[in-house]
């Protein structure tokens, strides 16, 4: 068996237990610990699993203690996981102690792979044994699109990768893929696209949070740093497309109502594109060669970032052994695919601690 | 250390010692036998590891016996993997007692997943505990491409796959990507791009062994497999795209001869599809619902197998979690992408016995 602690029961956290409650136990993996930003719930002395009104015990539980949490898990005779489903910094700085504590860990979370680059490091080399403990966080870039594995075993296997490059956010996907298009008779305003977006629930609360590509340099981060690369968000150029005049106007509304006054702006963007036969596209790179950064990009009607449709991420990996690319495509965001990319992960590890 | 014996130094063996003479030893990986299909060698009692001079040390060696190969990776204190770099069905079928004697698997050799069920059922039987022996076969399905890694991903975790549809033979995906393209001026003449094809060396020494939709058809089994299906090759219904009258012909040389009498036949067909806006491309499909098969099929100008390039293999999985199809695509042959495939299956071993 495998001990389970899960902090965060939100959206992802939520998706994650449904999924263990009917596939974990065939695994061998079992939830034994919950907590939500403010109460937790352990289960008892035998590690019993908690499966059914797991939210009625959290909500009736003590207060969250995460230290007590991780300390209860190390306790078992079983090896112990916790799975950060929060995006706290706070909580991505414990990793190391619970490491310590041989505990693994399997996170979405990008904080701690795309933060501070001494505590990258520390959890690094912290989950280095083969032995374990380990970390996991493929869910960290394109959800449970198989990104991080794939980049981790061209690394190991000492291919030489010269170049990533993808549309790392949902909704800067669907943003220009509905905005910039080579097939659609009209080209829609700039603004009335980040509407409808909003509503449809694809953008943060502030839309700004999507456009100023910071999600976006967290995932180049993690990339840069999964092929050996100490990159830092500070060191990487990032264009941000908030127009700099509505950068610091105070809510996400007044962002909102003022846009469309900048609908020139990006129609002039999109038709330079266009009139060359070319989309736009949001895109991260990693270039070890320099050069690495969040760009707007223009791409002809035969590149696979082209004809990307909906929300969906697209990575391309281009290495010595795959000169013409390896490409993965497919939802990167949403709670079903996030979750289950952590479930992988905790198969990996459940697999290597041999139950 | 993890002790590894190759079995068949072609092209995909020679390719995969030369990965791991440069970067095994940092994996804990010791090349100790080596086996063409006439000569073998085995290292010494201490199981030293053979970097240099591999070639003659076989060549010189003692007469292949894959049974004394076996038995003195056994012999050895360290985990033993057999890595079958053959095409051989007779290789395949010993499997089963390798694994008794407690030694991974891993293998490109498409023959063991893809032919006698049987054969396959003990196969998965033999390599299910969790402290192994392990079977893996990453490389059968589009070489390195993360095919089998993401379908057992999404299977363990629960989700439901319903289609797996994809271009899995990088010859039909180089003759059809430039036979049927809708922004080429001119179609070109059927025959002439399949004796193009076999002149760069993608084709089978006889191209009806592609056209004939075998390959295809062995890697749609082993997909169907992996998602539980209990697919044989004799049940898949493989439109072969050789023309009758030259599926009894003799040679590979008079099937060539003989081909540019059935351009007006493929002619025709690339018309009808083009005339509706759509290409032709010859594909792979695993449907649990019935409807598994082998077959051309025509694609419109947006959807991501029409504007495949080169001889890149595309494979989209449909899922309950991915309705809208994850998709792979890159380099599915050649010795390098294989190679490190099978230094990928090999690096999840080594985890996996702690080493």
């Amino acid at each position: 068996m495998v001990n389970v602690g899960i902090v965060g029961v939100g959206l992802v956290g939520s998706e994650l237990i449904a999924q263990l409650v009917a596939h974990g136990a065939s695994r061998n993996l079992r939830i034994v610990a919950l907590s939500s930003s403010k109460k937790m719930h352990l289960s008892n002395e035998q590690y019993t699993g908690i499966t059914s009104d797991w939210r009625q015990a959290v909500d009736s539980g003590e207060p969250s203690d995460l230290g007590r949490l991780a300390s209860y898990l190390a306790a078992g005779k079983d090896h112990g996981v916790v799975i950060d489903c929060t995006s706290s910094d706070s909580v991505a700085e414990l990793y190391p102690s619970w490491l310590k504590q041989g505990l693994s860990i399997v996170t979405p979370n990008k904080k701690g792979f795309s933060g501070d680059l001494n505590l990258y490091k520390s959890i690094v080399e912290l989950s280095r044994s083969a032995n374990g403990p380990f970390a996991y966080h493929e869910s960290t870039v394109g959800a449970g699109l198989p990104v991080l594995a794939t980049l981790t075993d061209l690394v190991k296997t000492g291919d030489k990768v010269t170049k990533i490059e993808g549309i790392f956010s949902g909704t800067l996907s669907y943003i220009f893929n509905n905005f910039s298009s080579l097939s659609s008779s009209e080209p829609k305003n700039f603004s009335e696209i980040v509407s409808v977006a909003k509503e449809l629930g694809y953008t943060e609360p502030d839309p700004r949070d999507d456009l100023n590509g910071m999600d976006v340099a967290r995932k180049v981060t993690i990339c840069a740093r999964a092929i050996g690369l100490p990159a830092t968000l500070e060191t990487l150029a990032v264009e941000n497309i908030v127009p700099s005049a509505l950068q610091t106007v105070a809510s996400a509304s007044e962002f909102l109502d003022r846009l469309p006054e900048f609908d020139a702006h990006f129609a002039e963007l999109n038709g330079e594109a266009l009139k060359e036969k070319q989309v736009l596209r949001y895109v991260g790179v990693v270039d070890p060669q320099g050069g690495s950064g969040v760009k707007l990009v223009k791409y002809p009607a035969s590149h696979p970032f082209a004809s990307l449709q909906g929300s969906d991420n697209i990575i391309k990996f281009t290495t010595e052994r795959f000169p013409n690319g390896l490409i993965i495509q497919g939802a990167g965001a949403g709670a079903a695919v996030t979750a289950f990319g952590i479930f992988s992960d905790l198969i990996k590890v459940q697999e290597r601690v041999h139950v």
